[in-house]
């Protein structure tokens, strides 16, 4: 929804810290505190234990979709408490605030793309425990952002962030591709690293997407047009063509994970 | 909670999505970015997936409990994509909107009921995706209709919207009864068809109910009431029978879950 | 955050009712219905069923993060429709409601502790199940408290609401101590009732922690310092100290949960 502006302050939270636990409300408690006007949003709270990666692939895919001026609180931190740095991203008129250990650098590629070091202890709680960031860092600097205080005034600008290596395909021959599935959703569909966008053309002829023992060959619209028991692929709400089975769930019946290498050949031009 | 207005719009949501993925977050920040003074209120994302029947079941537990006017937006939508249409009912004094799956068909029971067919794309993302209406159509939909898009606008009233069948209680005999299981909920409880209005009376002297196995014979007036280890029968808050084991997991231990088909015998007239 | 008030009525939930069910959005339908400004934060509604002690353990965690006038709606709830008390306690500047069952007695440990009996039907649902009070009592009174009704209008006080054991270590000899695992967290971290405050110094120089068959002897200054696959203690974010293995799940490489005595020796003075 870009273009648009929130009346009221907005902030997501995307965690590994689960629902089971306290971890999650502190941090809303803290914000509540700050910027009591401020509105809380979960993205999700059930990445992987540690898993930056995937952490990352799900903000990605959900930022765009809020206003202008949201604030991102992204905490998946194996590292909370060592030297890692504390950032707060501004990009694509969106602020997003999180470790400096890859999770984030998506952002990193978008317009305007600023990074600082959170570094001022005033916006922090006064006592900082060595293991939880969030509620102690993350979460009342967002909250201070959200009420009002500039970005610039949260640390100083860094050029350094860390840049994770992009999961893309890669070429193998003219026609021939190396990819991987990038994310197992809850219905089971494999989400592969092959964008609509670039590999739709080259498919619409015919291709073979070779995912484990299987070779998927049908493209359907939608997934009820796919017959029952067959691995097919569709062009996906993510951007990226998925593997999935009606119905069914199609990482666990072909075996199949993030990270599964997959190959393609295509008989169009890419 | 009817006959009172809420000041804030309020949109509830129901689906299958799960919490672990970016989906429903997507869903709200769609509606932040239309409509930000709108509440979000999750009813729950775990349905099991492709399971109308029981998203139906909970969504009808819950709804009345909302203000008036509220918008529920349910979406457990394996057609999502193919022919099947997208609705907006009024009904009670409150808006649905769903696929035309069955899954809304009990408010097309309740007062004023009244189905439209969503048509309008205006009131869409202007990219619609085959396979994530949710974010596409029904969120968006909803944050317009909430912020003050009348309904007759959102497309043109339908008369032949899915009735879904309702599963009720058969008569066997004249104190015999063929019921089913309906619901388990989180404790293992099972929530049977048997309405407590309905079958109260006559199960107030005596009464045995079948279920698997397990020949269940006393009504207690609450939980702790029951002794360990002996499935009892309660009047549950969803206003049926409920079958279960104190502090214990009936389902589990009866090895019964939702559909399993029950028998009644009572002694007083129903 | 004390000494900080909220502008909006601010009511958080803590429930052992899952998210799969309809019964959290019951309960935010009524409040809704009742006082729509209130704004609800999940602390969590995935408290093992029955588990009270765990659920007091989780809000004891969580509370003081929130601003002044916070009204923390607590159901786990076993006796629910028994002879049991509905409780009202206002606490610390927060508000507490919850069932009379050890769940809230911390808090009558805290400053200006006062137990009320939930007893004025007028601030209930007009029909009150025996299996949901959390629908029909702690809601509509929690709503009313939220919309500014005194808290002494709620019904009389009371002294006996139900203190339940704290579970505090035990000495065993002069350096040599008696304790237990209190809470297992989503990372499998394996939270003791050794409070970093009281027995922080006397580990300063050295000490071994057994739990199980492990014998720890490693307090480390944050996760990432730990080396792979050896058990370790840090200061965790709770107050207490946590065995913890880095990235991996400690509960379940070492087969322990809640409730496993833990045993410490000290070389410095406690």
């Amino acid at each position: 929804m870009r273009g648009m502006k929130s009346k009221v302050p907005l902030i997501t939270m995307l965690t590994d810290f689960g629902q089971q636990d306290h971890f999650v409300a502190a941090m809303k408690g803290v914000i509540a505190g700050i910027c009591p006007e401020a509105r809380v949003i979960d993205i999700t709270h059930d990445v992987a234990p540690y898993a930056i990666q995937s952490g990352a692939f799900l903000l990605q895919q959900a930022w765009r979709y809020f206003p202008e001026r949201t604030i991102h609180v992204a905490v998946v931190d194996p590292g909370v408490g060592s030297a890692r740095r504390p950032l707060l991203l501004s990009a694509g008129g969106h602020y997003f605030l999180g470790p400096d250990n890859g999770l984030l650098s998506f952002a990193l590629e978008e317009a305007r793309a600023q990074a600082r070091q959170l570094t001022q202890t005033r916006y922090m709680l006064p006592q900082r425990s060595a293991t939880f960031h969030g509620r102690d860092i993350f979460a009342p600097c967002a909250a201070h952002l959200a009420a009002g205080v500039k970005a610039t005034a949260m640390g100083p600008k860094i050029e350094d962030a860390l840049r994770a290596t992009q999961w893309k395909p890669t070429r193998l021959a003219r026609r021939q591709w190396s990819g991987a599935v990038q994310h197992v959703d809850r219905f089971g569909n494999l989400i592969t690293n092959f964008a609509c966008d670039e590999f739709g053309a080259g498919m619409a002829e015919s291709f073979a997407l070779t995912a484990g023992t299987e070779a998927i060959t049908q493209l359907v619209a939608c997934y009820a047009n796919a017959p029952r028991g067959e691995a097919c692929l569709i062009a996906g709400s993510a951007g990226y063509f998925e593997i999935f089975l009606r119905e069914a769930h199609a990482a666990k019946k072909l075996g199949l994970g993030v990270g599964a290498p997959l190959e393609l050949l295509t008989c169009g031009k890419i």
